[in-house]
């Protein structure tokens, strides 16, 4: 741990509206950020790494600030605090000096994303037409929204142009929007564990966390800021839908089979954990609902199941993806069902149809969708030679 | 449907306590039941047919009662409304004249669960101690419990011998228990979509399904009854929950897709459904809370989380189907997730392995969990050969 740098957040107000795809626009806007290495004169060294649905700006080294700690998800939210209540970023090991993100050469940014509620502007800031935070009147935003807004940050940075965008899950949807959005300003796009679309039991399984938020009535229409209360019921439970769903059977079964908690037995009881997948589940609700605004679930829950590339474009995968100029590199894993390698080859093949370099890597790993925050030593090799740090590609 | 006989569900007080596995005893019990066919003279025609979580007695014919409408789970809960708001039993296609539970031969009889909510004694029966509804002070119980409460029935019917106990999923796990406990009283078991031991991701979908209940304030710590609120809204979450699993992924897909419901692009809303998806599961929520009540949910989850025959035997599945004398058929689904092949796989190796008659049928069909309600008609074939209705047995 003593080599691991410490970072800090920074912020930037933008300095123009940023207009949104359900036709409203966002003033003012501040965007959390972190970056890692150091930008080129030429400026020409910059990735642009982006979060999912429960990370933020601190994406690695160990924060400054102990309230980051435990943005990681699932199984990989374990032992990962630092020294003195440090947090080590979520993609720690992704990004560093010879790391798949190599700081050495890069220039990586990583900002919360629009909507977020660690650091950038979303349900839980001031809107500014009432002085209280927004809470349900924040406008609904979209992956695209997101991406505007990371682009917006960047110009403030004066980085005109993106070597790599590179992020996993809702982070790989943004990856994928660049690519389509603003093809001349992204040379490649890395995208891990994500789709062009959310299959609909996706959308199912992000459906009943929402419902559980907003059937808590302590989320009062969404304007619970200031009242004392917050759905932290409901936002454990879609936690916990979250939390299943991003790791497999056979890893539950790997780490907990049917062991009880606390005896050989059991203890007949409805209200208190038996079995330890029980007793882990309520731990990870509790720890998640202090540290997350269920305002932000709600929306950053709607963006992802809302990004659809082909009905942005008639329909059509490969009409989407027909300005792509970027080089793709796609990664997924065997056993991740929620985004699962099916989605990835679809991409692969309207990439491949329309002449655009393209390489898809199907990773067998066992434990699901949290794969990509897992199983960085074996997506590592795989993005350096990608992103020509070493050898050829493949 | 004019030739569906309407049945009328029929009760009985049980003339002693049931000794339950937690070590208390319960009195008065009251079950409800049905029957089909006629009783033969010899009282040796009798199929007990057991329930899943959220079925009841009314197995089969049009019920007498609009109120035992809707009982079937998932895709099978749609068009099964009889004439004049009469229900169709929710194993209407199984139990009848040359159905798979013959009725020209066999007396078919099927109870309401022990815990349950639709006539027999359960947490929203009156609590004898103290005059108001048991709620959360019902004890808790077990697949054994269940299965001691339908032999006590049977004897008050007179019938001390079954030609078969058959159910699918928790119905599954009593014709298992059955066997187990009463091993010279079986003659045959049908155990459809079932297992020894759910699994730790089915077990984490049900506590997370009670989570939702118990999370809800209007729970009350299970005394909810008499004060004019219910865990509507954590009862519909666990209920969505259920549903999802209940399907398959390709079965979500080939219905809902990523279809909208109201128009050709979003609305950019937070609150409303926008995918077809996630209207069905928000009107799916709202009948099934009009229906059920929320501890027997929670009772009826516990119990079939608990269930685990090789942990009543030492942690051996081979030690605990010894005693069996019944021969066994097992039907599996190949897309069912929540239950999976593989555990019947597991029971037909253990019952090979000790010289038992066994048979494991694996039916490849698309529609999850919920095939065992919905794949009659492949079904039919398999039991009915298996009970020696026709032909040889495979």
């Amino acid at each position: 741990m003593d080599n691991t740098p410490s970072v800090e957040t920074r912020y930037i107000d933008l300095p123009a509206p940023v207009q949104l795809d359900c036709g409203r626009e966002l003033h003012p806007v501040r965007v959390a950020y972190e970056t890692y290495g150091n930008l080129a004169p030429a400026r020409d060294n910059v990735i642009l790494v982006c979060h999912a649905l429960s990370g933020d700006a601190h994406a690695a080294g160990l924060s400054a600030s102990p309230s980051a700690a435990g943005t990681r998800d699932g199984f990989a939210a374990e032992d990962r605090d630092g020294a003195a209540g440090k947090a080590l970023g979520w993609w720690d090991g992704m990004i560093g000096p010879g790391k798949a993100f190599d700081t050495d050469k890069y220039f990586v940014v990583c900002t919360n994303l629009l909507g977020g509620c660690r650091g950038t502007t979303g349900p839980s800031s001031i809107d500014p037409a009432t002085g209280r935070p927004y809470g349900s009147d924040f406008p609904v935003v979209t992956v695209a929204d997101m991406v505007r807004t990371e682009r917006a940050v960047l110009r403030e940075l004066g980085i005109e142009r993106l070597a790599a965008v590179a992020g996993g899950s809702l982070g790989g949807m943004q990856a994928l929007q660049w690519a389509v959005s603003y093809p001349d300003e992204v040379d490649a796009i890395v995208v891990i564990a994500s789709t062009h679309a959310l299959h609909p039991q996706g959308v199912a399984w992000n459906a009943i966390a929402r419902e559980s938020i907003m059937g808590d009535p302590a989320w009062q229409g969404g304007h619970y800021h200031g009242t004392g209360r917050a759905p932290e019921a409901g936002m454990g439970v879609a936690r916990m839908v979250g939390h299943i769903t991003y790791l497999s059977g056979p890893a539950l079964e790997d780490r907990f089979a049917r062991r009880l908690q606390f005896a050989d037995d059991v203890r007949y009881t409805i209200t208190e954990p038996e079995f330890q997948v029980e007793s882990y589940l309520r731990h990870q609700a509790n720890s998640f609902v202090r540290r997350f605004d269920a305002n932000t679930y709600l929306y950053l829950s709607r963006a992802l199941t809302y990004f659809d590339l082909a009905r942005q474009h008639g329909g059509s995968l490969t009409k989407a993806l027909s300005a792509v100029q970027a080089k793709t590199l796609l990664i997924a894993f065997s056993s991740d069902w929620l985004y699962p390698p099916a989605a990835s080859r679809d991409i692969e093949a309207a990439l491949a149809e329309l002449g655009k370099a393209v390489e898809f890597h199907l990773i067998e790993a066992p434990y699901g969708h949290d794969c990509f925050l897992l199983e960085e030593a074996r997506q590592t090799p795989i993005i350096r030679r990608f992103l020509g740090e070493e050898g050829d590609s493949e």
